[in-house]
């Protein structure tokens, strides 16, 4: 049994869950706030970042340390591809929305929105918002483009590329700020994601003191 | 052989090509300016990112991408261990270099000094130098605690770990910005790394209109 110390604004949180209930995982889950890490957690991880992954009383923290772990240890249900070459094309994907749309939109929206609010108690600031939003679109853009392409984001099997992009946006949904109708391919892929059983859990998250979107949990948005 | 269009500033680069070189490969380099890329590189690339690693007319973009495939299609030399528990701790530390040192340091020296200068012809901030100094000082005192419990980073064996916090040291360490003397365990650990065959081209490498800092490729620095 896996322990999984996180919290729901985190898409590498969001990704380890959706991961596991892929590969038929069985995990408890404990939450921490980002901006309020306890001792415990700076101990478990001197990054003091989530989400720490506990098993067995051994502890692995980072996104693509805990990511390949899970890979290398279960047989079944992989999400990488077996060749190398597509292999690197799906870590290509992952890591793109893993780092790149992480700080090029979710810091700008969702630090702006959540982390700011509760860690220091203040109000967005408009002018990174739009910052952005405006890299949203230009990410949606890409999204848009690969989806025409493919059933998936690498190719036609579901992959982990799927579900980092995925994560990441559905904290975005949360919000209701993805503009989902400019970009019918994406919407369709989402909505892929959105039905599969791994992502269920994801759609029952709540953020403490913001209420998500009315279509967030609706499978028909 | 491989093609590699890299630049002596990008971090990943230099990792990428002292991989290679530990793996004893074949690899020929195309200079890329990261503050002026071609619209070439574009294409090849669209996240717009160094390095860009070229093989038998196949394209892999990004940093994991390139590392991983290098590691699963070269059967000798290994940069992981071989148990995935030990591969997670190498990989916890690489992304710790590649992403948390990159972001709390090289941007706030290295992006300050080199790519400000040539991309825009200003000059650096001294607010932020000295946030990026004070976090240089975290991650050497981390360093040093590492290196003081094992010979390298992740144990008693030289890994990817090693490379990528060493790449990451020697662009600061050319521009002089190491403070050597406070970190004795760290010092002798990088004297080991500098004195690997895989490391001399790094220490030969020139960066346009700046020149290093006289110890920058001397051995016993």
């Amino acid at each position: 049994m896996v322990l999984l110390v996180q919290h729901s604004v985190s898409p590498v949180s969001r990704k380890i869950r959706v991961m596991m209930s892929e590969k038929k995982m069985l995990f408890v889950l404990k939450e921490e706030e980002p901006w309020n890490l306890s001792q415990e957690c700076y101990k478990l991880n001197p990054a003091g970042e989530l989400p720490i992954f506990i098993y067995d009383g051994n502890v692995l923290c980072g996104n693509q340390a805990i990511c390949e772990f899970l890979e290398e240890t279960s047989r079944d249900y992989k999400l990488l591809p077996s060749l190398s070459k597509e292999r690197a094309e799906v870590r290509r994907l992952t890591e793109w929305f893993d780092y790149k749309f992480y700080h090029e939109v979710y810091r700008n929206i969702v630090c702006e929105k959540v982390h700011k609010r509760f860690a220091h108690g203040t109000t967005p600031d408009s002018k990174i918002l739009n910052i952005g939003f405006n890299n949203l679109n230009f990410h949606m853009e890409y999204l848009d483009w690969l989806t025409e392409q493919n059933n998936y984001l690498a190719g036609d099997n579901f992959s982990l590329a799927d579900i980092s992009a995925a994560v990441n946006l559905s904290i975005l949904d949360y919000l209701g700020d993805v503009p989902w109708n400019d970009y019918k391919n994406t919407k369709l892929w989402y909505s892929k994601i959105k039905s599969r059983p791994s992502f269920k859990d994801i759609l029952k998250d709540s953020i403490r003191g913001i209420l998500p979107a009315r279509s967030y949990a609706d499978l028909d948005f």
